[in-house]
């Protein structure tokens, strides 16, 4: 195992009824901006029960946060805060607002250009405390530091991470879930399970633990997700994807391991190119990571193969395939096609992710550091 | 699963050398007291190690902590820490120096007899901060609130939890570990398993992943105890088991589920009265305490039949027989013995633990509420 420091002191109230608990979370004193996206929230009833719990406080609203948050609008969420001397933020949505959130928190306070914290990776100092109610289990930003905001003048997609940036409190209903789009539903299942292959699908370091733990997520997945999809008013699946999404990446089964995060670098530049949804980016990434890294990743591909999927019957080859048809197959199964064609994306694209990660001084990614942009080629030439 | 909240804000530093970093975490003003056990530190290098950690700062010392923290000795540092200004705490040992700096830490400032924080339950209005390197995995105080005391004079050993005593910062070096006495290492493994089981083995309310982390955690000590027994200089499996005995008691595995614990509040007794060492108990109590409530706990011993030791044939009878077996045997096989007439104990402590119990107006423990006196003598009589 790898020396490391694990520390993540965001509170979870989890289960039905828990937004009723957000006051007591929150100073009495704050002057709260409570921070949202489309306008779900307005019918599904969160935003009630949101107001009803800040009965007495004395709160602002800002909607309108996209999907992959824009930094300008962002922005101008900054300015309403310090013109109204807003202390206290409350995301009340999906990965995206929370996201958003932590960059708005982290820009209050900036000096100089905001963007800069992710563009230049200059070092947050402070930022504005925070807590989230989420609505779509997926992203595990509501128990983490980490943000990714666009740029939408230049369609770049850019991630920032700060201790600063830790969520006080996240509250996480199930019920919430209900009516989300069932798009929504499938892209979380993948973007969990894809954020645990990162951590666990590298090399073995004699951490076994990590590895039963992320597993243990995996399985659960394969298990609950499905039920998700099947019976939208599935409380306890609904709670277990939730939990499972959530412990997915908050620092937990990364702990003392190394990391890949390839897939994801990669599915970014094709959600800002092409504006494909984050988990589908992936769900079309990851199994052709896998094909290609294959003998970089034989060992724990094995592993999974046997632990995840059970598979133990062939050659060391045969159990590789099938262990990437069968993830493949997941994906699919949960509602997210895995293919480039699929979003009417054809293979021009290869050039212009080389272009973009050569003009950022890319060098290599992976937890060997030797994916080079021949090799994300190779990655994305059998996504076609 | 069952609504819940989650909040650890305890930082680990995991790994060779991570002593060095302590000075970091602990203020630069502070007046600081270490605080130990026996005095193994002093020969083992972690004194040295802390000692230059700590060069240029401010501390003094408190030694002969017991094991199982005498309430007449930890009043004593309270005593020093009020007269010298103390504001800051390092505990270094095992699990009852942490437990014991707790209860100091929340001593300190309290208003009215301290024993009162354990005997009557009075809350904990405030505790000075305090650190831990940690040199003995096993009770999971690292990462948590929870502590026990014995006040010598009475026999009485009493736990207190208080969200006021999380330690800011625990440091895990698995190579302080290697100096450990057999005995030590042989509870810490059969301690952390059962604090595994007190969550687990319940019954079943639909949170797979709870169960397949707390999986997790039983098979890894499995694999991983052993071998800290076969080779005292193994850094892998120390550390491994290590980290098992932290996530086993730092809440995660036990949210949304029922907990038992009804094998540990047996095992107190067991302790107070004979003086036989905590994780000894356990052993002893634990496989007693699955035979009487096997009908209570039938699914999740069926589960835990399957998922841990791999036992799918036979009857239902017959595996849960073989898991119970499994479990006293893994507990004999890393060194720990598992009758009471191995400790030169008789059935004649039936009567005295019946008597304090019902002195302290005990009804029922366990995760239904319906463990009597009367069951507690029936497994104390299988424990011969």
């Amino acid at each position: 195992m790898q020396n490391f420091a694990f520390y993540n002191p965001v509170k979870i109230l989890f289960g039905k009824g828990q937004i009723a608990n957000i006051a007591t979370e929150i100073p009495t004193d704050a002057k709260i901006l409570v921070i949202y996206g489309g306008g779900s929230i307005k019918t599904n009833g969160v935003y009630e029960q949101v107001k009803a719990a800040l009965t007495g406080r004395d709160f602002l609203e800002f909607g309108g946060v996209e999907a992959n948050p824009h930094l300008e609008t962002l922005l101008k969420a900054v300015e309403l805060i310090r013109a109204e001397g807003i202390n206290f933020l409350l995301a009340v949505g999906g990965g995206s607002v929370v996201d958003g959130t932590k960059f708005i928190a982290a820009a209050v306070n900036f000096e100089g250009d905001p963007w800069d914290i992710l563009a230049k990776q200059t070092p947050v100092k402070s930022a504005l405390p925070f807590g989230a109610v989420l609505t779509l289990p997926a992203t595990g930003s509501e128990m983490n530091t980490a943000s990714v905001v666009t740029k939408w003048e230049t369609k770049e997609k850019l991630f920032f991470s700060s201790p600063f940036v830790f969520p006080k409190f996240s509250v996480l209903d199930p019920e919430t879930t209900y009516s989300l789009p069932m798009r929504q539903v499938s892209n979380g299942i993948v973007d969990a399970y894809t954020h645990v292959m990162e951590q666990y699908l590298t090399y073995p370091v004699n951490a076994p633990l990590q590895d039963r733990m992320a597993e243990s997520i995996l399985k659960t997945l394969i298990e609950e997700g499905p039920k998700t999809i099947a019976d939208i008013h599935d409380y306890d699946a609904r709670a277990n994807v939730m939990w499972c999404a959530t412990l997915a990446l908050n620092g937990l089964i990364g702990v003392g391991v190394p990391q890949d995060w390839t897939t994801h670098m990669i599915g970014h530049e094709l959600t800002a190119l092409h504006g494909i949804d984050h988990a589908q980016t992936l769900a079309i990434v990851l199994p052709n990571t896998m094909t290609v890294r294959r003998d970089r990743k034989r060992e724990k591909l094995l592993q999974y193969a046997d632990r995840v999927w059970g598979l133990v019957d062939g050659t060391e080859e045969q159990r590789i395939d099938q262990a990437i048809a069968k993830t493949r197959d997941f994906f699919e199964a949960v509602g997210v096609r895995t293919k480039l064609s699929d979003y009417g994306v054809g293979l021009d694209v290869i050039p212009l992710i080389s272009d973009r990660f050569e003009k950022r001084g890319f060098v290599a990614l992976g937890e060997h550091q030797d994916v080079t942009p021949k090799v994300v080629a190779q990655i994305l030439t059998l996504c076609a």
